[in-house]
């Protein structure tokens, strides 16, 4: 066996804790470039709660508030622009993972010249970028845990991730209370994102002892609080545990990757614009199905964790979670059809080389539209 | 709950790992101080083997062999002086923890002037020092994980460590063939070194969910090796296990700290040079007997890991495990007597305060006493 473990991810966890963004931010910086969405973080209060404390402690602040979901190649370029104009030595990330991986990508383009696609696939490569706090508001994402952005490029559709250690965040302000308003609907979406995180990184083929250690214990943390926050448990110990474990998941998948799960939704969301948790939804029993005879042992510990038996009902035990948390859906009722399926899989096969290469069974791109139109 | 988690330890694992020394030192320096033991890194070969990757790298090297079993401040401060003569500008320790500790001091002292003391004392601090390569080559201390250095004062005997993040090493060559030499009884005191490691990192009272997930893992991996290579077993897998155990106990300490039985063991191998994970084995089982029902959750899974059903008999099975690997030991035997009682107890509330404190159940001075002679 080898294997390296780097990940110098600084996270500081605990309700209340954003409150200190200010004292956090002046060790980097003395103007802040603030990137959110269009406006949930205006509108929870927490934009104001983030400038005031920057401005408590003397870091000036400027905001970039246009970033939607899946976010473009061409918005984290005009977000560049824009710290550069300013002056921004430093970039706070208030939001879900669009936000936080815009706002990676912004801090590396501030420093680097060229086509950032280039540095999407391995063209080029640089080590710096503006220094990065981040504050996560989903629990979904981990991008407060690793070195990735996923950005979409709008001329072609590729979906694919930015990834290097100039982009770990310098400090990852995880608060729990952050997470308490989103939508029942939200939750259910990014807490199943934030599984499939542990179970594609423990069953990648470079799964290793430090991340298996972390991701099964993620895993427990979710089965152990989802479906009763999906339910109403306002209980801050669910929170936490649920909050723990998608940061969790953000840190394993930057050593292990991500599987075919992963790889199979980022055609089809760069396709459609689909929310990626829903994806993962639509795609991931049928992945688990097909797949688990590749590694039966650890399926089948998934499994367990989920309340299953063994690795054979895996697939099952996930489908019984998806119907706990409504999210049992299929690609056709997320927009897709099997007129998408050849340009999917031929897409999944250039972006998403890694994760089907990491997968526990690896399969054709023939296999690959199978397995995408089980998923219809 | 509240806690931070910031470890930018480069772990780069696997058999035979040890010939890229040179290539990854190249990229912190140009000449460097190997620091080994006086002869065992000479007879293995493994010190030639380090010398030439580093030359055939084109980076120059010096020798500094003088360090012992339980190293001294003062020697620290010798070899700091050697490689500021010599301009050295990277350090490459090989050997066990004695070794990569005092490299570190090493490290520390070559760009901060002043009392080392002060700085374990925290009446002084700095966050720089020479870039550091370790190279374990015991399965136990776990100082290749973390930024800690226990360093004995030879004037007055207290064994405490210097703590901070720039004696993290910028890589740890953790290479499982380097342990394979190890004499059986080496193994052993080593081996449970690195269990108390998790043990007491898992039971903390400030651990938090990324230790425990690792520190659960790390007991895992040693209840499923230690006993085999003690009796002989060559199995490759078995001296993975055991050597990423090792470094996993040592990166749980760096976040979690240790607590009683380690907050002990320095007072007695300040004082009489016993080997620690002799000393670590005679206070051990009383001191979980006393402390279990501080946690009885988390004494309950190390039991249940090591072949036993509640907390309730985890000290039991601790002793077992002891007898298995012969080191089952007292204080006596080591050398100690009821006259040092008093003296150890005194020393432990002094050099162990947070050992002390991040027990599970806190005790006075007094009970402490009660604990060593107990351990007699």
């Amino acid at each position: 066996m080898n294997f390296n473990y780097y990940l110098p991810v600084n996270v500081i966890f605990g309700c209340g804790k954003v409150k200190e963004v200010g004292s956090i931010t002046k060790t980097y910086g003395k103007k802040a470039l603030i990137v959110t969405g269009k406006s949930s973080a205006k509108k929870s209060g927490l934009y104001d709660k983030v400038k005031d404390s920057l401005e408590m402690e003397g870091v000036e602040s400027v905001l970039f508030d246009k970033v939607s979901q899946n976010p473009l190649t061409t918005t984290a370029m005009e977000g560049a622009e824009f710290a550069k104009e300013q002056g921004c030595d430093t970039v706070v990330a208030i939001g879900g993972g669009s936000i936080m991986d815009c706002a990676k990508a912004i801090a590396f383009l501030s420093v680097n010249d060229g086509d950032i696609n280039d540095y999407i696939f391995n063209r080029k490569k640089s080590e710096k970028a503006l220094p990065l706090i981040l504050i996560p508001t989903t629990c979904g994402t981990g991008s407060e845990g690793n070195g990735f952005a996923v950005l979409t490029n709008p001329e072609n559709g590729d979906k694919k991730s930015l990834r290097c250690n100039a982009i770990i965040a310098k400090a990852s302000i995880v608060d729990p209370e952050c997470m308490m308003t989103m939508p029942k609907k939200v939750l259910a979406s990014v807490g199943f994102d934030a599984l499939c995180h542990s179970m594609e990184a423990y069953t990648s083929k470079i799964s290793q002892p430090f991340t298996d250690a972390l991701a099964l214990y993620a895993m427990e943390l979710i089965a152990d609080s989802l479906v009763d926050l999906y339910n109403g448990s306002t209980e801050v110990e669910k929170w936490e545990k649920i909050t723990i474990a998608s940061t969790i998941g953000g840190m394993v998948i930057n050593q292990a990757g991500v599987t075919l799960a992963h790889g199979m939704e980022h055609p089809a969301s760069g396709l459609k614009d689909i929310v990626h948790g829903q994806g993962l939804a639509a795609l991931t029993p049928t992945i688990i199905e097909a797949s688990y005879k590749g590694n039966e042992y650890k399926f089948g510990k998934i499994s367990k964790i989920l309340g299953g038996e063994s690795a054979a009902d895996c697939a099952e035990q996930v489908k019984a979670l998806l119907g706990q948390i409504d999210l049992t859906v299929t690609l056709s009722e997320l927009g897709l059809s099997e007129a998408d399926i050849p340009w999917m899989a031929e897409n999944c096969m250039k972006v998403s080389a890694a994760s089907v290469a990491n997968n526990p069974v690896v399969f054709t791109q023939e296999e690959i539209a199978e397995i995408y139109r089980k998923a219809m």
